[in-house]
């Protein structure tokens, strides 16, 4: 690509660096807009620093007035990487356009990406070779054009190849996923310990909340720091079998940490992205089986059957791939399982199911998906998973085991429900006609326990008191919201006759006469 | 879109303010990166701040150690718009989701945008409520998708209504535009004394070179400024009928500078953009007739006649959309057109084809171009605009006319052709072989030009010795290169070697007894 080539590129300039003794959180330098055209660099231009043996690759931001004529303002990060105080006269050139530009363009173009483009795109990123703008190009790229399987499989190799990687060197590893949406959906911390019970190694890595309530992070972390480096996060699994920790704290796929900040605004999952992403994770940290729990139905993340299976379909194949053997179930997901929405009310279901009696939704939910990966590892007959699951709760094996995990990741295993918090004040929402309870809202749920507060009063959320088909009468408690501080509460509490949250049909539908 | 809305909404928070007296160059608010997950403030989403009765809105940018918890980071851009100097206390909020994010997801979607939803990116484009990372979404969008007719005419409304504009309230206003892509190819300040002396009105915005070794812009400042405001262009073009002025010093469309700025660093030239980019800025100085001239052929922007075709009936459809009257002409672009190359050297081109001895191909090309206008605007009969304009450059009428503008814009009307910039050094590129000249390469030519320092150094560039079809013996000089800096010269003359831009077919191809 001829003009893609800066032309004057033997040319080097000398400029005084200014110091700013800041991070800016990327690689960049700030030239004076003038002079920059001038010397032919262009925001977003990748410009070469070079100081005595040391040498850099940064992204060019200008200023008309920050900078001025002769100088070069850097931040923290590059000052550093080259050793510089500011005063010093450092040398800059052009660099070459990043391969992966081209590959980026490519994917826009409606090609298909070979392993070694993908794997350049992704190496560039990590080396932040590449803008925003260029990074959101290559996502609106995957997005509109699509990724096939085998694109799939090179990125999340290519994910894996360049983070953190756990090898526990003991086996079976599984491992369970959830494509989410469902509020409640709480089962990681049922499952992990059932499966440790039995014997099967389960190194889980979760997320916190972004846009939902609670994370199961975020409810783990009620009980236990999640937090914890890999090293640790080894030591623990070898020792109880299984963890609950955040996996923002490790840096397993460093690159999908960058597209995800960029995909987050849009809300743009293109299929090949989140694949690549989800799947890339279990691999790096060893798993050999994985569960993925795909919820369908109204006000879920996927709406359709068919685009559930599709989805299934292409889990398998790219887990094939990866050399992870791959079991999806696609679970009804028009309603929240579990009545307790948020950190502290959802960690006082599990302890309450553990127990033996929570919501038994949330404990047959919890059984069939860690009964599944008992079947897949060979611990149990086909079709027998779920009763051996239950039989682990059942005999407190699963409860135990959660508090040896809680306790090796630092919490407190003599942890009381009483003791979990749970916000001081509370609303409830009441019937103001009969009828059958036809729906529940997910997103109207989900949204009404941020606005108490959720996650980050541990206590804010939302309890349940119905479900759907439950039968109501006038002034019956459909849901209380529970908050830690009034105002969050009184405008939770205002959002409800908006939001309608629970959907009520008429037990008579109409009268004929 | 439920889950976009940030739950939290109503919360505020109240931060002191760390002013720094630089310029970012964005309304960026920086903010302790832990502090702002809390706040539930993420990379890029949008935040108001708020003091005393101001309010702006800016995009979130977050740093670990640049800025303390409690604290928000100002640059100046956004300290001064709400009148603060450093450690006031300030209130800020989320923000609702910009509303043309729909609109840009729908767009990468395959649908296409309304006038409303279209008006809507730009506005929130002007008012900076976009990350960079958006307006690359759009922008990869526009390149994948395609733009319609409809949706061509409302951005190129929607640019026009967000930027200056230019009323001469005089007729007939004409222009003309160049898709660019031949080296030498200098006709604008031809044609523009040519109507200019017809009593045409011509208010020529031009460009400098971005990739290129001259843009017109950079050319014409060899003999007057270009950076012209508006008022004064206005002034210069009642009182002369002509100008040629730097486009970049006007803000005719503040949206394209910033469209422009993402689209350099994929070199993304989506049709839809392309077309309102240019005919929005014509229509913005108020041309009621423009001739568009687009050059194709091997080594052009656009090599295939066909392509060529579609683009012209795509710009005559927008410009009878936005009333302005479109006259476009495919021309021949496989080779450069003149023979000097780099502002300098196409100075003295022009220079000379106005006194009636330059070279004959930009001379013709002048006069076709300025008689198509000629004719659209009715001074000439259909057919005899060509002959008008040759005219009006025979009886000096041309060259006096382009003098009168050089001094209005403030250059010296009594500049002679030995005056100008020509570089000290030259070297001589000689035919090692003997033949007919077959192809003078475009894109090579301009490297070349460039490495030898044009535009930056106004007397570098090359001198064509040939052009295509001539028959050269060993040792005829095929181009000269010259230049003010024997490095630059020398590392030009090695690039010859590489990019071989005068290929040479042997005279006999082959020889049978």
């Amino acid at each position: 690509m001829a003009n893609n080539n800066k032309n004057n590129s033997h040319e080097k300039f000398k400029l005084k660096v200014k110091y700013l003794d800041i991070e800016a959180g990327k690689q960049i330098a700030v030239l004076n807009e003038q002079e920059a055209t001038e010397m032919d660099m262009f925001l977003s231009d990748r410009i070469g620093l070079k100081y005595n043996s040391k040498d850099i690759t940064v992204i060019v931001d200008t200023s008309k007035k920050m900078v001025n004529r002769g100088e070069i303002l850097l931040y923290e990060e590059a000052a550093q990487a080259l050793g510089l105080k500011g005063g010093e006269i450092i040398e800059i050139k052009h660099m070459p356009i990043p391969e992966s530009i081209e590959y980026i363009k490519k994917k826009m173009d409606r090609r298909s990406l070979s392993n070694d483009e993908i794997r350049s795109i992704v190496l560039e990123t990590v080396e932040n070779k590449l803008s925003e703008g260029e990074l959101a190009s290559f996502i609106a790229g995957a997005y509109i054009n699509g990724f096939t399987i085998e694109e799939t499989v090179s990125l999340a190799k290519s994910m894996v190849d360049t983070g953190e990687r756990l090898d526990l060197g003991v086996h079976p590893v599984a491992d369970k996923h959830c494509v989410g949406g469902v509020a409640g959906n709480r089962t990681t911390m049922i499952i992990v310990p059932i499966l440790a019970a039995a014997g099967v190694y389960i190194p889980k890595t979760s997320s916190r909340a972004i846009t939902s309530p609670a994370g199961t992070a975020d409810t783990m972390e009620v009980l236990a720091p999640v937090v914890v480096p890999i090293e640790e996060m080894k030591k623990i699994i070898l020792k109880t079998h299984g963890c609950v920790v955040w996996g923002g704290a490790i840096n397993l796929a460093p690159v999908d940490d960058k597209l995800i900040r960029i995909r987050h605004s849009l809300h743009l999952d293109p299929r090949g992205l989140l694949l690549a992403s989800i799947l890339g994770k279990k691999k790096a940290v060893g798993s050999e089986y994985v569960v993925v729990d795909i919820p369908i139905g109204r006000g879920a993340k996927i709406e359709d059957e068919s685009d559930g299976k599709s989805l299934a379909k292409d889990f398998i194949q790219v887990g094939e791939r990866l050399t992870m053997k791959i079991r999806c179930l696609i679970t009804e997901g028009s309603d929240p399982i579990g009545t307790g929405i948020g950190p502290g009310l959802e960690c006082k279901d599990i302890l309450n199911v553990l127990k033996g009696n929570g919501p038994v939704e949330l404990l047959d939910k919890g059984c069939l998906l860690a009964g599944s990966i008992l079947e897949m590892v060979g611990k149990a007959p086909e079709g027998k998973g779920a009763d051996m699951a239950l039989n682990i709760v059942k005999t407190g094996k699963a409860y135990d085991k959660l508090m040896e995990i809680v306790e090796a990741q630092g919490g407190n295993p003599k942890v009381k429900i009483d003791d979990l918090p749970i916000g001081k004040y509370n609303y409830e929402v009441k019937a103001d006609k009969p009828g059958r309870v036809s729906h529940v809202d997910n997103k109207a749920i989900s949204r009404i326990a941020k606005s108490a507060g959720a996650p980050k009063d541990q206590g804010a959320g939302i309890i349940l008191h119905c479900e759907m088909g439950d039968k109501i009468n006038v002034g019956d408690t459909l849901f209380e919201i529970i908050s830690n501080s009034e105002s969050n509460l009184s405008y939770a509490a205002k959002m409800v006759d908006e939001l309608k949250p629970v959907e009520l049909q008429k037990v008579i539908l109409g009268k004929f006469e």
